[in-house]
């Protein structure tokens, strides 16, 4: 069996996205400098099939994050689209015809909708019977490989509440962000415990990555 | 003219203390293996008066923030005593006779309070108009010294929103403590920018040391 893992962005006052998420936004205001430096990776620019990038001590923390993964969990508010039921025409995901993922993808949402075949492997489940059971559809289809819990910061607390996350990275980074979408958040009576895998830490971004102890 | 500087704990939650604060309890509930690492330290046991302890990368940390110290900031929660008037017999600090600071202490509250001189060179002076008025006495007492705003999370937060402190430094430890006293909070209209200086990690805490631009 793989894990299931947790790779998030993370200002220092907790927050991966900011307040007012939308469409022309994903990540809500007061996210300047949030994102900067992802986008000079070279990992990440070729996953999204862009030109260049550094290779840099980031760069191998997100290698290794990409790896092995066998399925994604995400959000409908990450998925997008807009709450509620499913837009005419249809909305097929922030990422073009070939999104990042090349392997099922399973979204939490309370609308029914139809499997949705992309380019590149990428193919997305909609799922409407709760969290558990998109993990159970998750570690089926990854088989041997991980379950990657995708976001955002909701989802990831409600797998955290019921102790589903085998491991979490944190890629922290310097900005405060004020408002918006917070980790950790509800897990007062269930607090997770945990055991530091690793630390990479740069000028621009410190990745830590825990074990959660169960 | 010396620098203003924090240097706080702080869980993956961004609390500083957990709930339920008391007289037997200074960081409240939820908060097992917080102090920890700080406890094994020769450096702090030094300040302390204890025996003993390792010299490791922490210890490190720890000496650079004791040091270049001139006057140091509080709040009323952090010297203690409980909330209102001050009780009877006098409550002198949580630290005995001889407390770690050998400068002096400039304690926020609304209480009227003589001076209070213990051993070592700790002065405590009780101010009950404002923060702004505690630190401009704080830096006339540090001269070219740094002055230290010592906590709480409450008390750093207001001195954040001013743009008072010049460096912050998180001693991040890996715990979810769920609730309590939270850094960062308030800010989303005063906002810091903020940049690296130094990361120094071990699995049981990341030290990161960030300036705050202005």
């Amino acid at each position: 069996m793989g894990k299931v893992r947790v790779h998030m962005m993370m200002s220092l006052d907790g927050y991966a996205a900011g307040p007012n998420q939308g469409p022309d936004k994903p990540f809500g205001d007061n996210v300047e400098n949030f994102l900067d430096w992802a986008f000079k990776l070279k990992s990440l620019r070729e996953m999204l099939g862009m030109e260049g990038g550094e290779t840099n001590p980031s760069d191998t923390v997100m290698r290794e994050t990409a790896s092995n993964l066998g399925a994604t969990v995400m959000g409908r508010n990450m998925f997008g689209g807009g709450p509620g039921p499913w837009p005419q025409p249809a909305w097929n995901g922030w990422w073009g015809d070939n999104p990042p993922y090349h392997t099922p993808v399973f979204v939490l949402t309370h609308h029914p909708r139809e499997p949705l075949t992309m380019q590149g492997g990428t193919r997305f489940f909609f799922v409407t019977d709760g969290a558990e059971a998109a993990l159970e559809q998750a570690k089926e289809a990854a088989g041997d490989k991980d379950v990657r819990i995708g976001g955002g910061a909701n989802v990831v607390n409600q797998y955290l509440r019921i102790g589903a996350v085998d491991e979490i990275e944190l890629h922290i980074v310097p900005i405060i962000i004020g408002g918006g979408a917070r980790l950790f958040e509800g897990l007062e009576d269930a607090r997770p415990r945990l055991e530091v895998i690793r630390t990479v830490a740069t000028p621009e971004v410190t990745h830590v990555k825990y074990r959660i102890l169960k």
